[in-house]
């Protein structure tokens, strides 16, 4: 226990489960080159003073720029500031070219846009290994309510908050279906989301079904009927023939029997009728995004997908085909 | 801007957006007591020789302990240990009690089960304003592939990891739906993981609607139609008053006229039948759960039940009703 013999590599993977945010963290170089790194190793220190720290590998070409600077300033990167991330993270291009800047002391480069900001005196260096920590006296900073860019295990993660709850409502009524029951939430999810869509399709005189097919045809200007089939299977059953009959006898979708078999495509009247349902829906959808909060959102679609690409092969199936229809 | 004269809660909201995971730290004090306390300060510093480092407020009752021990123990929390954190973040109490602990050198507590832990000697301290910054060099550790609990803005969160493809694949499809409208994901995942179900509910000779009546109906040992309408409103329409008459029909729902108005009870056999579909429900459910990863599954179902809580306000009835009932 007393020798490092460990395997650096594992080492790596073992600090890295230690999630954090990404900053970058900005100086200039004494001829005037601005200069910038991106760097998870910052953490807050004090609060009166106040300083922070970073560290910095004395392997980095920047290590003399930044022991010699008398400021330098630190930029939390929010979760849409991920090129910002990895910009910085690259070697040997202009990582400033074509963004817009803001000067701090000493005309140290800010960058915009960032969740906090913190200008800093380079207050103190310390003895750290491989790396020096850099400590630094906060001379101002700014703050927004952003979601946070943050890195976990390698990669880069989204941070959800938790519920403050703790455990569901009825996780004690065993025997019966609750809010931990994924299949419930789904289920209810959806209905409640297509029932504010539902009025809508009342009006346009469309089943639920034949509304979803109608959707899936606005995908492709033309779509095989056995592809439609297979994005289909397991969801609708057999019953979306049906709402492709009714959709043809309402004047909304055509077919065409060609050589690689049956096809359906919109007529104008399918593709109007799409178009103005869609519109609705996207006004529902935005209304509901704007109640979750945009973060919740980006993460629950990014999870939904992913469900997606565990048990239904299906939905891979007609968008691959969309995707290489339309390229 | 040279003068720190800034308001102290709106600096500390501005570290909080630097996002973090949450560890323990522990020694042992020259009397034998075990001592832990809660940080979220801890980074990485150097991979050769290892270091890491945290830091501990000048005011903190553990501060001479800390300085004056020869080794401590770094503990990742993982998302489950949220209340390891929360113990080890108050003062006064025994904060190791019931816990099964591991000895490090010196005899220092060791935590499991966390995501990674590392033990250090106790290397360097610097001067960190109204902390001391405490350098360690590691001298083992273990990793564990776990979700961790993360902190930010002053809660805790969870992390997960962000689709490497960044754009959905048919963002280009102006006028479409795609899999970035959050209705047809919800539809998608309902459809799909409901298809699933669905062979076992014809077996048992249910309609999807009529399912669904009867997995609300096992929430309370009788429910008034009113209760029931408010439950279903919006989400299956009207039509689930014929599915009730279509249970009442089969025999697995009964009728019962009170004073306080219309209800409904399961019969034996439909409560029979209910458990045995909720069962094979929940076979789907984890085997669908396992695909996607605990973490993620944790993150979907509580998203999935904030965005009930914006847009379902039948659903908190119905829950609430219920747990009113069963208390």
């Amino acid at each position: 226990m007393s020798q490092s013999t460990f395997d650096p590599g594992e080492f790596r993977k073992a600090l890295g489960s230690f999630a954090t945010g990404v900053t970058v963290i900005t100086t200039r170089a004494p001829d005037g080159t601005p200069v910038g790194l991106t760097a998870n190793s910052f953490n807050s220190v004090s609060l009166s003073p106040p300083l922070v720290l970073w560290s910095l590998a004395r392997s980095s070409g920047a290590l003399d720029i930044f022991r010699g600077a008398r400021h330098w300033a630190v930029h939390v990167l929010s979760a849409a500031q991920e090129p910002l991330s990895s910009r910085f993270a690259r070697r040997g291009e202009d990582k400033f070219a074509e963004l817009e800047l803001d000067e701090g002391p000493d005309g140290i480069p800010l960058l915009r846009d960032c969740t906090a900001r913190f200008e800093c005196r380079n207050s103190f260096q310390y003895e750290g290994g491989d790396h020096v920590i850099f400590v630094g006296e906060v001379l101002g900073f700014e703050r927004r309510d952003d979601a946070p860019l943050v890195f976990h295990g390698g990669r880069y993660a989204h941070a959800t908050a938790r519920d403050s709850g703790g455990q569901p409502r009825l996780a004690h009524l065993a025997g019966s279906f609750n809010e931990d029951f994924l299949g419930y939430l789904l289920g209810r999810s959806h209905f409640q989301f297509f029932g504010q869509l539902r009025p809508h399709l009342v009006e346009a005189g469309l089943s639920d079904e034949a509304f979803y097919v109608l959707s899936t045809l606005t995908l492709k200007p033309m779509m095989f009927a056995s592809d439609l089939d297979t994005g289909m299977a397991e969801v609708l059953d057999e019953s979306h023939r049906d709402a492709v009959l009714t959709l043809v006898r309402q004047g909304m979708v055509q077919t065409r029997q060609s050589a690689a078999g049956l096809a359906y495509e919109l007529t104008d009247a399918g593709r109007d009728c799409a178009l103005r349902l869609i519109s609705r829906a996207k006004s529902v959808e935005s209304d509901v995004l704007d109640r979750l909060g945009a973060a919740d959102a980006v993460v629950l679609k990014s999870l939904l997908n992913r469900l997606l690409g565990v048990i239904d092969p299906g939905a891979a199936a007609i968008w691959e085909s969309a995707g290489a229809s339309s390229s």
